[in-house]
């Protein structure tokens, strides 16, 4: 088969690769129908990941077709529509246990495209099948699905969940990329009174917009000051970092109110400066977390019901042989525009969605 | 009467001042039968507190006997002996009415001994007197009880609370001072497996023991080592900093399992490093907190039951003349020993208490 | 002034009375400029609320001006326009410490109308005013406004609160009467995937989708078979009693699903058949209570943005000297399709609105 | 092998057997070192619960020796010693993904001794055994660890976390046999101030002063008024049933305070009546539940750690082949003073202690 493979820094190739078989009794084999790239994909290319090995095929998100299930496997059938969660779940561990499957010590965690070979090519291996992987409703469409497998979940558990949104809540999203506004696109599950997005460029913040943003400010712009003003100088219920750098997080910490919440869901390579000189007595709780996807079948459902909205977060499609030009396009998000490209599914065409998303 | 006004940076003096009275309809005036000194007044006599103005009595931990109150007060009448709150709450405004009272935006939180005049004294006015000082049941010692005006409060409040510990939890406490041992103390109400203090001092390790640690380690000696060593590898549930100091802090974000929990007591004057490139995946909650003393009166029924120690965290006793000689030990504690130092109440006499608890 | 008065079991009179003074320090006299009635009046004239003497003026929730203030009231002042909460806080009790206001021990809790003079009448005394009344943005309309002082809260607090509603969930409302009506409005505050309205009126069903019900109901045709067809044959995660009789409540108990809760918000006059034998294995959680009225200002904030539905629920409007007739029409509601009828306000004008909602 | 074979209502014969066999991948087959006998297996017998079959093993609660295992299981290996929960759980369904693994809809949940056969006997087929069984410490005994495969967590789970013990409550505990007891010796770890057993039988209530009770009172001396004496009228702050009878859970639900919960842990055969007419207006919460047996690994932590007591509900020890006597004790425990009986152990001697616990 076909599968984007991980040479080393700066290289990949869509290749000829063996097929995947069934190697324990736990196993599907799952024929890839869509799947999109995600930012820590570029990060591996660029090698910031070393436990990815070279020869790893790459991809963590995906919706397909079960072939084949190993003995064990009683959730799902060959046949079945299955959407690939981008963590895998032993479902025996102490932290399985407590449905914190992103920290799985018993195998699973994120695996795909990370220590195992993952699901940007045709077929992919994906174990612990009765946890990891979702029957799809038919009400669901494949390209849509692709986001419940990583962005919705992520932004709904490290984000809306573990920042405790409530209705009525001033919500502040720091970063309008794709995690970012699926954050404030599942805030919205929990009626907040308000929910501004800072981000540098002009057309994410178009996006949070689009996706119920009731304000937008630049970050160049004094957030901070925008954040003061709606909220009579006190700051905001919930503050979410969606970018992964220092200076976004910090400046999260000065926008909570007291008694507030920051959550982190962005990827940090960098120590923060935690200014506990000031916020030592504010009542502040800061999370982070690598998403469970616990919440992924009632964000299915929500999806079903037509209650997610999804299109708008997917600005180009291509076709599954049209990896490399994928991932070009994702790697210039800044000039594309991209937000998610979604490979294969249904129509197999090549839609040159405009980055006006 | 005489109080102990700061006279600016490092000078104070135990002298005559006018008598308080009463202001507001919610006032009271307490007489002060028993009244201790906490690391706080320390900082402000040293200049650290800039918003504390010379010429202000210190003080904001006591006991004491109403004398006389305002029209509007109706909890408490001339004679009732009372626990004075570190915590002043105005009960009308939207933190109050959360029961977050040390964020209190109507004239209370931390204001005795730092906006208005303190405990340190003969007579002291307490604002708000409704919900700020609380009728002591006859079987509670006054020397015991001035423990709950801040110390026991803190710790339950701000570290176990916040720290959510649970049964069969292992918790580790960095700092073993006053608050360090409270924490260790008030951490046992809900039965955690193991509770493992970490301190400079060999002999504030032994009052940790004392008070119910089931393992004491020396900060010098790789404290990290001995918590990965009893928790196969994967650190403690819940670690509390009691320090105040970046070091501290950092320590407990290393020491913290996935999933963990690190709740902040210390004071800080300084920032300190956040290690987002390890934190981010590690479902860490971290909290800080002023207290709100919202939980002294369940506090109060467990110390009249018996349930909370307290003898062992007071040192030294004086006469409440004494003021400057216990200053004068309290602020040696390095070679004093002391932990709790308590002025006044029923004895009147002075206790050379050794240092060894 | 002009008032309400029970004047015993069946009587009452819109008739001549003192106006109202200060009598506390913390009471304030507002003018009333628009007042509803509430289903619980009906019980008091019909006499089944012992406790309510002859000679009182009824009425629990209203919109005003504050005309004049105790001594001790800082949060409201003269030319105010303040909601009336149905529930009056004391600030000191235990229960008001938790913000369980509706369990006040000091005076507070449901009292106007009840055991002091209400507020259907051109002016109450309202005691406690700093916790007691809300003072109103200008977004907001006195009528609709009027909705928050009963309603609102007691559906959102007893109702989605204590039944913990969360996104996703499948929720009944038995009951489709005012409180049912704004349970079901209130619900979608936690997106909720499907919520089933019950009710043996057609027009209340129809009442119910119009706020924004998924399904609807007859009574009279086997509603637990919808809710089992709806869930898999599982139950409903969330069932709501908003109807006060027993046979109300049983159904609950029967179509919620293992592991969900039932929260009572029906005023119940007789026992009910807990069916333990079956319930046992369950894991359901029952809740019952008294509104708190805890969530007023952030119900004020969501009404204030528009995004509480109010209008609806409004069927017919009134002057305040038509009391008689309006408790007339709100007392045959099957006839008149009454929901709630808003006496007063800025157009002081009938507006005979048509009983389709 | 040997096992007790339910035959009929009233009857039942510790007779031979075909040993058990591995059936599917996930089974365990573990020989039986310590079994006991629950007083729903007496229901059993009786002939109550109409799903137990004729021919059928009874016992849901064991320790014994693993001795082989399907394909499939990870967790356990032959010989290892391990605790047979009395909840088997598929791990895959929605309720074992969140820990709710009594109500298992993939073939676990209740299982042993009920739908399969159990533990009464020299080996039992366990299925589902990585969820399903513990391996033990060597620190724990045989006897005293199989009180965890079901007193325990029941108590536990449906007693004191459905009931919220916090710190400071004053908890009624209605049922002072093992059930009861146990409730009481767990509610332990969250440090009420106050525990008050209620039963009829004397010597019950010496047991529950044993295992911690500060105060106890017969059911026929008025208990609901030593209660309300000790909670200056209000009621307990949490209320658990453990006897299940209609005049029990009434009680209960008069015991309780406004704010307060009852927890149900008794298993009801008859209806129970609810009085709504008071209980609307009080905030009450009251739970039922099935033990998910979620909380096993923490109480064998604590056990390991001497927290636990145990030894003390053990009234009857007998060897595995006395079956049909130690139930003949166990069934008249009325005059025998029968709390728990072990079968089998290390010992395997008959220990005839008396009922004086």
């Amino acid at each position: 088969m076909k599968a984007l493979v991980f040479q080393g820094p700066g290289q990949t190739s869509w290749q000829d690769v063996p097929d995947p078989s069934i190697k324990d009794a736990g196993d599907a084999i799952v024929r890839v129908d869509a799947v999109t790239i995600c930012g820590t994909d570029l990060h591996i290319v660029k090698g910031d990941v070393p436990e990815v090995e070279p020869g790893r095929i790459l991809g963590h998100e995906a919706v397909g077709t079960v072939v084949e299930t190993g003995g064990d496997v009683t959730t799902v059938r060959p046949g079945d529509r299955v959407l690939i969660s981008c963590i895998s779940a032993c479902g025996r561990c102490r932290f399985c246990r407590e449905a914190r499957y992103g920290q799985c010590r018993g195998g699973g965690g994120w695996v795909l495209g990370h220590t195992i070979d993952g699901t940007q090519a045709e077929y992919v291996r994906v174990p612990f099948a009765d946890l990891s992987v979702h029957p799809l409703p038919s009400a669901v469409d494949s390209h849509d699905a692709v986001l419940l497998a990583d962005i919705f979940p992520t932004s709904y558990e490290v984000g809306v969940l573990n920042g405790e949104v409530r209705p009525g809540d001033t919500v502040v999203v720091v970063g309008a990329g794709p995690i970012g506004l699926a954050a404030i696109a599942t805030s919205r599950l929990y009626s907040p009174s308000s929910v501004i997005a800072v981000d540098l460029a002009e057309s994410r913040l178009e996006a949070a917009r689009n996706l119920g943003a009731d304000a937008t400010v630049n970050a160049a712009e004094e957030p901070e000051r925008l954040v003061a003003d709606l909220t009579d100088g006190l700051g905001a219920d919930v503050v979410m970092e969606a970018v992964g750098v220092p200076e976004a997080f910090e400046m999260c910490t000065r926008m909570v109110r007291p008694g507030g919440r920051v959550a982190n869901i962005g990827v940090h390579g960098k120590p923060a400066t935690l200014h506990l000189e000031d916020l030592w007595i504010k009542d502040v709780t800061i999370t982070t977390g690598l998403v469970d996807t616990r919440s992924t079948p009632m964000l299915l459902r929500m999806m079903a019901a037509g209650r997610l909205p999804s299109s708008s977060l997917i600005t180009h499609r291509f076709e599954l042989g049209q990896m490399e030009e994928a991932y070009e396009v994702f790697s210039r998000a800044g000039e594309t525009g991209a937000l998610k490209v979604v490979l294969g599914g249904p129509q197999h065409t090549v839609v040159s969605t405009s980055a006006q998303v």
